[in-house]
């Protein structure tokens, strides 16, 4: 591997590379971005999806650092568990790691992690990699992208951007520093492609400045807006826009809670004195000079705003004139509870806005013409799109090779792909574990497909359980098989359905020649010829479990 | 309720009125539509739902029939169960009727029931009822609305529609119709609020001709259409495509075979001679001279489509030549099995064409300025929008507001609400039963409140059953605890633990004051105890259940 780099994404689901990529030298492994994803629906009961590390467990002598990109639980939530098992410095910005600390003590892991703070436009050595930072702008302050320096050539790592020239915080994207590499040479770009269907450019933050302020202005009563808790600037567009119509804020939501206080302590929040107002203060102001700003964007059933919406908050009614404003979009999967959470409110008579009807949220990430520029300023010889799922990917690599990238240069990886580069060349040369792994209550790793599979059948028509009492010594059966059943008919009202099940547990018992001690054999016995009957008589297959209790 | 006539919506999933209304006066009862809808997430199991007809069984004497605006499965798909507890005449057009009887015949019903066919434009009575059919567009031929004279003044129901100046088989809204009964007066306007948070005009299905007429003229090999099987002018706008082309088409999947059979023989699809085939024929042809339709539109697991994204249908492979097109968008809640095809299909390299990124696809329902034109069209009185879930209706109501209908004119109902109109009044005067029955297997509505919630704690963290032999005379524990679980942690691995867990059962029962007989309470001990354990040592919460076998 001499004068050559590999790069490697590790973790997505579905997505590649969008919660971890690894650059890898001979002598040295860096790793970007260290984030968790939200389990799909058909993983049942499992809290949380983190990138499988054992690559890095692997090469741990030569890992060198973890720098994450911007404090979004998709780049920052794996941390924990990564740390835990391998304690290395962690790169990023202010902002960035101040809701890495947030994270790392309620695990118990902010005293030992080496953090280590940088702002955009530093330089510095990660073993012996050159890496630089650079600002991008996103939907929360203080993102950038990284450039590092490897012995092939210079690779730039875009994070979640979008070219904002309107941004909340009037801070641009580096554009001079991505013309620089340009210029200087890139080797490889590998750069966002989370929107690249949508056509054209992603407004600016302005739209929603415009009407957030516009809302709070022509609002009878008070405003609810419910948002991201990781949304800084979203949180510091409420503020602005309530201060410039006299009405206080109050932030409900423990996360939200915690975020801007933290937001505000490390200088990103900017509230003007006596505007944040303590929730036992609401009574105080009239409904015209409120504006509420909380979590429930995506509609979860325990967030303040599904309680509010359900009449189960214990502080905040919903009125009549109360309008309420979701500042997001819908996660994929999320659709139905957001929907439903919209409904709730309309029934209670207040006003909802929502980006479907009304301009109150844009997207964090750019559009084509933004990713197109990035080409063009970046200019680099091979091209890999990250973030975003495989026809994603797909179709940025075209997006590329229109803006003048050969096809032979552009490289549509999967999680685990090798792409190593030299000079000169690039190819994929293999592949290295990568993966997902399911935490559970305090389980990680330890819920496979087997467990899955059981929850899936489980799910879908319920549990009856056969319990079979047999003599230790003669292995007959001594009393009539019992069945409990859960999730399969209601019981009380399906007795006859019942007692005909033991009779054919009973039948397929009932052979002399088979001693029950043989139980793996009249186990699966009982199940078959159950199943069939229960299936004949109801077109359902549920889960048979036939337990044998010797006496 | 002289001179008075009531409306109900009846069914609907979310959504209301949509699966089916009532109308109702002194004498007669018609019902519009028997649609069912497929069941939402949390419905664990439930194969499909439909509206709860308890209102209709208790008017039975007075119930004259049931018009079917359309032959889509949302407005038709509940007729099996509803005719085989109450068989009445059901009125629609021809294809709405052949669309029904291919479904009555998979239930065995086709020959007991009282299907007449309707031509749009006809008037007759259904009992003292007069009845008018106007035909609308909408994504399937042979769309109609219904005029309903009744004793307090004309009522109008939309039917799903949108106004399309170019439809496929060139047959035009009945906009003469809408504007004369406007002029005679109408006292209540029903209309579809499906596409209400969508500004403008919906396109035309002219878009999707022009759309798929450049692909089969570019796409260098095969082309694969995949939509719904219902959408018959869908079909018939690829025949069309193809034919220009001088490519065969090959049907592909059992509904859309069956639908294309009786399509055609009802005269509502012309291929020209030779130009469709069946698919043993589709090696004699070149890849540019073919065009396939199928299903899989929304990724369901097992249609045609998903087969050959995941290299499992019989007959076809996926070349990287083939330009596949997926010409619908996906039903909420479908999003990701969609998504998942499309990549897919991307990774055996073939181009996939869908309509977020494409124009492959229009919508069915018209946009805000076609409900303006309808509402402008009839004048009704009052206004009462259906089809649409509880937002759709209150946006729909504001722009009913918005050219000029009263605001104490417009009716936000739900389902169940029933509506009292005279010649000059409207009001809500009460709520009768309705709402949804789950159907599973042959079980129609024997899945309750419990059995679901069972599921959905079964699915979230398994079960765990514990199994306790006690002595039938004594009341004493024979042996020690067995534990099974399924679900809930994988149990060769765990084995300390479900030996621990068994510890605990066994110190539960350990109290020589309980006699084990009175197993309630013993049972309840039990499960609150292992619960316990288990939450501390997993943070999981699965099911607990356990057994007594008396020996």
């Amino acid at each position: 591997m001499k004068n050559k780099v590999r790069v490697i994404p590790l973790g997505g689901l579905g997505e590649i590379g969008k919660n971890m990529m690894a650059i890898e030298t001979e002598e040295d492994l860096i790793v970007i971005d260290a984030g968790l994803m939200f389990p799909e629906e058909e993983m049942l009961g499992i809290d949380l999806v983190i990138p499988d590390v054992s690559y890095l467990l692997e090469k741990a002598d030569k890992l060198r650092g973890i720098i994450i990109t911007h404090g979004h639980e998709d780049h920052t939530g794996a941390l924990p568990y990564v740390l835990r098992q391998i304690n290395v410095p962690v790169y990023g910005t202010r902002l960035t790691q101040g809701l890495v600390t947030v994270k790392l003590k309620e695990h118990k892991l902010a005293d030992n992690a080496q953090l280590n703070v940088i702002q955009p436009g530093d330089q510095l050595a990660i073993g012996s990699l050159y890496v630089e930072f650079f600002r991008v702008n996103h939907s929360i302050p203080d993102s950038v992208g990284v450039a590092v320096r490897t012995p092939a050539g210079t690779i730039v790592h875009s994070g979640d951007f979008k070219f904002d020239h309107t941004p909340v915080d009037n801070k641009l994207t580096d554009f001079a520093k991505l013309a620089q590499l340009g210029s200087q040479g890139v080797l490889l770009l590998l750069s966002d492609s989370t929107y690249v269907e949508n056509l054209g450019y992603t407004p600016s933050e302005q739209a929603v400045s415009t009407a957030l302020d516009r809302i709070m202005g022509e609002a009878p009563g008070r405003v609810i807006v419910a948002t991201f808790a990781s949304l800084i600037s979203r949180i510091q567009q409420v503020i602005d826009a309530a201060t410039k119509h006299d009405r206080k804020v109050f932030v409900v939501g423990r996360s939200m809670v915690n975020n801007v206080q933290m937001a505000i302590e490390l200088g990103y929040l900017s509230p003007p004195p006596g505007i944040l107002r303590r929730v036992d203060e609401l009574g105080k102001f009239p409904p015209d000079q409120v504006a509420i700003v909380t979590t429930g964007s995506q509609g979860e059933p325990t967030s303040v705003l599904a309680r509010m919406a359900n009449r189960d908050h214990r502080h905040i009614r919903i009125l009549p004139e109360d309008t309420i404003v979701i500042s997001a979009t819908p996660i994929p999967g999320n659709e139905e509870l957001v929907n439903r959470t919209v409904d709730n409110l309309f029934k209670q008579g207040a006003t909802v806005l929502y980006s479907r009807i009304a301009g109150v949220h844009v997207h964090g990430h750019g559009s084509q013409e933004e990713l197109k520029m990035m080409l063009n300023l970046v200019k680099p010889r091979f091209f890999a799109p990250i973030h975003g799922e495989y026809r994603h990917l797909v179709q940025h690599a075209k997006l590329a090779q229109s803006v003048g990238i050969p096809a032979e240069n552009t490289f549509v990886l999967e999680n685990g792909s090798v792409l190593e580069l030299s000079a000169n060349t690039a190819k994929v040369v293999g592949k290295v574990q990568a993966g997902c792994v399911y935490v559970d209550g305090l389980g990680v790793g330890d819920i496979g497909q087997v467990v899955l599979r059981d929850r899936q059948a489980l799910a879908q028509e319920g549990i009856v359980v056969v319990i079979v009492a047999v003599d230790k010594q003669t292995g007959k059966l001594v009393s009539r098989p019992d069945i409990v059943s859960r999730g399969f008919v209601f019981m009380r009202e399906s007795e006859e359905l019942i007692e005909q099940a033991k009779d054919v547990v009973a039948a397929a018992l009932n052979h002399k020649e088979d001693h029950l001690a043989e139980w793996g054999f009249v186990s699966s016995k009982v199940k078959d010829a159950l199943s069939k009957f229960l299936y004949e008589q109801t077109k359902r297959r549920p889960m048979v479990l036939p337990v044998a209790v010797e006496v």
